[in-house]
Parts: structure tokens; C-alpha cells; sequence
């Protein structure tokens, strides 16, 4: 009996690691400012509620494996309002964003094939790809330069013929970058010339905080059939426990191969089908106020950071994360230590170290990840004792040297 | 831009071809009795809608990666009641008992490892190992002994050094058959002897109808670290659309490994979990007149099955399922037709032709899966649906010939 190569090859996020250390410190009586996750503290809209607590049927049985209709027809409606147009059945409903990153895989790589993913980048990529063998390559982009895409030169470098897709996740996780149309056709001149799929993660498209245009893989031409979205309610009406999420293409053959996985697993959620559905309805009002928040947040969180003597931070353009370089070496060893032996006031931090987003060893290790999913009363309270942390933490490193 | 060799290889279930048919027998008016589908039209207990329509949060975030320590803790007990003893630790909660399986060979399976199952067997055990690249291996069992386990020398002939794993469905989905105590010993020998997983899959364990006590992988001695537990409250509360099922192991390397993936996808269903919580409290009463209500259907069925001239069923001992060999050369044809050209007083049957649960080509070819999940005034009007189906259809054939 053996534990697979793929099992023994999955990354354990670092994120995870601290988890242990976070509880212990909360169970000593430290109260920990969470800015290490991407659960909003933002409601779901009170129409999902109220359509789960009016649930009509007394058998909870399983739904078609695409997911409803009238879910789909309703995401067609959502998604023409950005331009998008589809037919329902051009959007199969999976459980979760994650199963639709996992169903792309399966269904558009063979083991050994290729993808091109910026770097820092979603951890998890790398999981589903490691889960149906194939090899992520990665394309480093730079805090200096507010993590922009890198020249087609750059990715040129890494196509060889195993590489199929390129995988971008826009408005990005964890950067908070959002691509430009001209970064964006630069990807399709990249899609057509080496004929790859396009895998794009637009989960965040509701939190976009710029004037700049929302350029949807979906929206770029000539390249229709190469394009498949991955999408998911959980952070645009803060429902990530329903996991509701859909795989969209205009590829008719991609579509058929994802439902024989669809079909495997036999249907998605049905209850969070039902929540998703009339979230759709939540009033302009209900996203405008939790669009505001979040701008707030985020104008909250960087001039704080900024602020902190040896902290660097851009100014995200979209999503609600940002990666900070903070003065450190070893912001993994930082992030520990205000778990286990920082507390003032009898209150803490807890950050993701970037490491987990970075494929190449070394890169990164003096950045954290930050979410503003919290109110920017803690988020003050938060930077202010980020930077009580980090005045303790180089003192007593300075000590020891 | 291709489509992966395994979404080319992935089975498209014979099941799912008819469906268009029957959509379109709907359409011209024709009322379809559906002996097709797993889907029981039992009520799922009150205590599990209760609690869905309480649920108090206002934000449905995510739960933990291992599902919540509560629903473990309840399912430990519940697991206490059929003498299988767990801590919550050993309990994971999966997406579905389909996320238990894909799990499991993700974890214990490289690509190219040999699963030996029976067949007929539950079509997307297959579909799973494809997923994964591991090879099914099947070992046929008879209608003419109903289904019982074949000797071990049968299973030995086809072990492999790439034979990693046993995969059992016990009480079995597609024919109702339990395994006898002697049969579960068998199995634990060959697991010893060639150092195997046992993946088990229980889901229905709550469903049998004969004497003979249910033997669980889990109560097998010596072989504690082999067995890899799927299980689901799908079927035990009528409950097949929430998503919610749980792989348990002994093993805490497998766990860990699970884990990973676990992680990866975030979280299972929280309000599915929060269902099936309340339901483990759903009244003895309520259990058993479930129990009752399948016992008396499959008594119905079997009984009216073996009044038609030419078919055969063996007495299926749990489950809600049985295999029956039609009087037809060609059970999916015969089962298109009842769709396509039959029809009795503006009714017809759709059933499940085996050909989809066996892989060994022209086996089981005149046998079809049956599941007595509508009510026993319904099952009896689709026995006489199916007696006057077998004579037209064996009339126009011989007319023919």
C-alpha cells in the first residue's frame, strides 16, 4: 500500500501551517486579526437567505448535472450585463470555482501537458494541476512594477510543444492586479499563435476599483473557442460555503467533455443552486454598498501600509488582496512568530507568507499576502500592530545578531 | 487544442443516452415510470429541512477543509450504532460520496494501478479511475446466483504487481446483493495476502432486508490500515442533492493525504452538512417506515417480475435496486424502444439497461438495472406496463424476422 506520487507531490500551504499556531495563540486569550484568508465578513444578500429558508420541496434530490436551468438562464442574463453573451447551455454550473479549474484540466490536459501561470499566483492551480498530471510553469511578475504582465517575451521563453494552455486569474488573487485591454489582446496574439486554451478566473470581476475597462477573456475575439471562464458566486455575494460555481465556454466539444465529468459526479449542489439563483436578484443597492466597502478597505489598508516604515505595498486594482513587501527576510519566519511570540495589547496578526504563491524557490519570501475582509477599524487596528510587530521582531533579531 | 485522452475515454452512461427520449416522450403527452434512477421520491426527514430554514448565520462561509467537527462528532456516533467506532478525526466529509471515491483513488492510486471490482458494478467507479488513470479490472458475478462473489481464485487470477486495490459496493448497487460474512473474510485474506486497499462503499447499508448481519469493511480484523470507507447520506435520507458524504479511514497517512485535496477544493457543502447533521437525528420512526416502504416495494417488484413469462430477478437483500434479464436479445434496445414506439393507454417504463455496469463487452446484454424508488401502486402499474412492452416488442421482432 502506497500513497500516490501526485498525493506526496501536493503542496501544503504555508497558510495552513500557521492555522495550528493561530488556534493555539487564540486558546492562550489573544485575539487575532485575520488577514490571512479570503472569507469576506460581508452578508450574503438577505433574497439568497430568504429563498433557502422558502425552500418548497420536501425531497432533496439531485439536480441535472449542468445545474437548473433557471440558474443557468439567470447567469446568462448576470453575464450579459458584462458584455457577455451566452446561451444557458453554454454554462454548465459546478460545485464551486474549484471544480471547474479541476474539470478544465481533466477534461482540456493529458498528463505531462503544459500550462503557463503567472507567478504570485492562487495556490490551488498548482494543487489541480499536480491532481491530473499536469506541469504548471510559472512567469514571475513584480511587486516594482505592481505585478503587470511580463512581455509575450517572457512567455515565449517557456512554450514548448507539451504547453496547452495559459491559465490568468483576472482581477488577480493575491495580487489585485487587473490586466489591461493591451495586456489582454497580448494574451489572445499568444492563444492564436500556439494555439492554447485560455483558462481565466474572473472571480473577482464585481470588485474593480479603477476606471480602466473590465476586459473578460470572454470578450476577446478570434480566439472564442479557445477560451473557457471560471467563475463562482462565493466572493461576489459572499457565499463560499454553498459552493456554486460554473465552467463557461463557447467550445461545444470542451462543454460535452466537461458534462461526462459533470455526470460522474453526478449534480452540484442543490440547495446552493437555489441561494445562488435569487442572488442574482440582490438589489443594485446591496452590491454598491459592498463594492464601497471594499474600496474603502482597500484605501484603508495601503496607505496604512505604505505608512510603515520598510513596508511596500501597490495600490490593487480590483479583488480584495494585496501583496506587501515587508522588511524582513523571512516573512514566513515573521508571520510565525507574531502567532507564537508577539501579542500586544493582548492581540495579534495573522498574514499569509507569499512563498505559497510563488513556484520559483526564494522568490517572494519577504512578501505576505493581505485580505481586506475586514472592517477598517480592525484593519487600522491591524496595521497598527503589523507595525508594533515588525519594530519588535528586527529589534530582537537585531539582539541575537 | 485537443480534448484529454481520458474526458475521450470517460463512459457516456447508457442511462444518460435515453434521457433525451424520454424528455421527448414527455413531450407528446406519454407519462414515463422511472425504474431508471436512484433518485428516491422518500421524504427527507423533517428535522433536516427544519434545520436548513433555521440556519442563523447571515454570511454562508466556508467550513473547514474536513467538514464540521459537529457533523463528525454526530457521525461517529452514528457509525457507533453498526459497531464501527471512530474518533471525528477518522472521518472526512466529502462532497458527495462521489468526492470520497475520487479522493481515494487520488490519494492510494498512481496512474496505471489496477482496481479489481466486480461487475455489474456502479458505472462511475469507472469513471472516477479514468479521472485518475488507474485501470479497472473487473471480475464478473452471475444473475444465476444472485450476483453472490465469485471464489478467490477468480480475483487471483487477475492480480498484477500493478494491483493496488479491491473496490467494493456492499449491499450492492446495481443488484441488491449483501455479502455474507464468509465472503467479507475472503476478501480480507486477499487483501492481506497481496497488501491492498479495500475501498468500501456502504452508502446503503441501511437497507437490508434480510437476516444475515451487515458485515462492514470496518469490522474486518487485520486489515485496518487497508480499508478506505465511501459512504453518503444521499440514500439513507433521501437526501441526494445536498452533496454531503464522508470517506473514513483508520489510516491517518491516507487521511493526511486527503487532506491535501481536500484543501484544495476548499470546503464541502456547508449548508448540505448543516441538513445532514439534523437528519442523523431523524426519529427511529421515520427510519423505519422507510426501511418498511423499500422492503414492501421490493417485494412488489420482484414477486411481479417473476410473473412475466421469460424474465428473471433474483431477491435483491439490500438496496433499492435489482438486475433483471429481459426476454430481448438486446436490453437497450428494448429499453429505447419502450421510449420511442411504446406506448399502453399513454404510458411507458424507462429502465437502465446493464450493458452500462458491466465492462466486459456482450455481457449482460439482456439485463436490465432496475430501482424500486416510486411507489408500490407505481411499480405495479410499470410491471404490467413492462409485461405488455416485452409481448409487443417480441411480436413486432418476430414479425420482422
Amino acid at each position: 500500500m502506497n500513497i500516490s506520487d501526485r498525493a506526496q507531490k501536493m503542496p501544503s500551504s504555508p497558510i495552513r501551517k500557521l492555522t495550528p499556531y493561530a488556534n493555539a495563540a487564540k486558546e492562550r486569550g489573544v485575539k487575532v486579526y485575520h488577514l490571512n484568508i479570503g472569507q469576506p465578513d460581508i452578508q450574503t444578500p438577505a433574497v439568497g437567505l430568504h429563498a433557502m429558508k422558502n425552500v418548497s420541496t420536501n425531497i432533496l434530490e439531485y439536480s441535472p448535472s449542468q445545474g437548473y436551468r433557471s440558474l443557468r438562464e439567470k447567469l446568462a442574463k448576470y453575464y450579459a450585463e458584462y458584455d457577455i453573451h451566452l446561451t444557458p447551455d453554454e454554462i454548465i454550473v459546478t460545485t464551486g470555482g474549484s471544480e471547474a479549474v479541476l474539470f478544465a484540466f481533466l477534461t482540456c490536459l493529458n498528463p505531462g501537458d503544459e500550462i503557463l501561470v503567472t507567478e504570485p499566483s492562487y495556490a490551488n492551480y498548482m494543487a489541480f494541476a499536480i491532481s491530473v498530471g499536469a506541469v504548471v510553469k510559472s512567469i514571475p511578475t513584480g511587486i516594482e512594477n505592481g505585478f503587470a504582465l511580463p512581455s509575450m517575451e517572457e512567455f515565449e521563453k517557456l512554450i514548448t510543444p507539451r504547453t496547452k494552455a495559459l491559465l490568468i486569474c483576472n482581477p488577480n488573487n493575491p495580487t489585485g492586479y487587473l490586466y489591461s485591454r493591451q495586456e489582454m489582446e497580448q494574451l489572445s496574439e499568444l492563444v492564436k499563435k500556439y494555439d492554447l486554451y485560455l483558462f481565466s478566473d474572473e472571480v473577482y470581476r464585481e470588485f474593480i476599483y479603477t476606471d480602466a475597462p473590465y476586459v473578460s477573456a470572454m470578450h476577446l475575439e478570434g480566439i472564442e473557442q479557445n477560451v473557457v471562464l471560471i467563475d463562482s458566486v462565493s466572493k461576489r455575494y459572499s457565499e463560499c460555503g454553498i459552493r456554486i460555481g460554473t465552467l463557461v465556454t463557447k467550445n461545444k466539444i470542451v462543454r460535452d467533455s466537461v458534462m461526462k465529468f459533470c455526470q460522474a459526479r453526478l449534480s452540484p449542489p442543490k440547495i446552493g443552486q437555489i441561494i445562488a439563483e435569487a442572488s442574482i436578484d440582490a438589489p443594485k443597492d446591496y452590491m454598491r454598498r459592498v463594492f464601497i466597502e471594499y474600496k474603502e478597505r482597500r484605501d484603508c489598508l495601503i496607505e496604512g501600509l505604505n505608512k510603515i516604515p520598510g513596508v511596500y505595498s501597490p495600490m490593487p486594482l480590483g479583488a480584495f488582496y494585496t501583496v506587501a513587501k515587508l522588511p524582513v527576510k523571512d516573512a514566513e519566519d515573521f508571520c510565525l512568530w507574531c502567532l507564537t511570540d508577539f501579542c500586544y495589547e493582548g492581540e495579534t496578526i495573522m498574514m499569509a507568507p507569499c512563498k505559497g504563491f510563488y513556484l520559483t524557490p526564494d522568490v517572494g519570501v519577504d512578501e505576505v499576502r493581505l485580505a481586506y475582509v475586514i472592517c477598517k477599524e480592525d484593519i487600522k487596528r491591524a496595521l497598527f500592530l503589523l507595525e508594533k510587530a515588525l519594530e519588535q521582531y528586527n529589534r530582537e533579531k537585531e539582539e541575537k545578531d
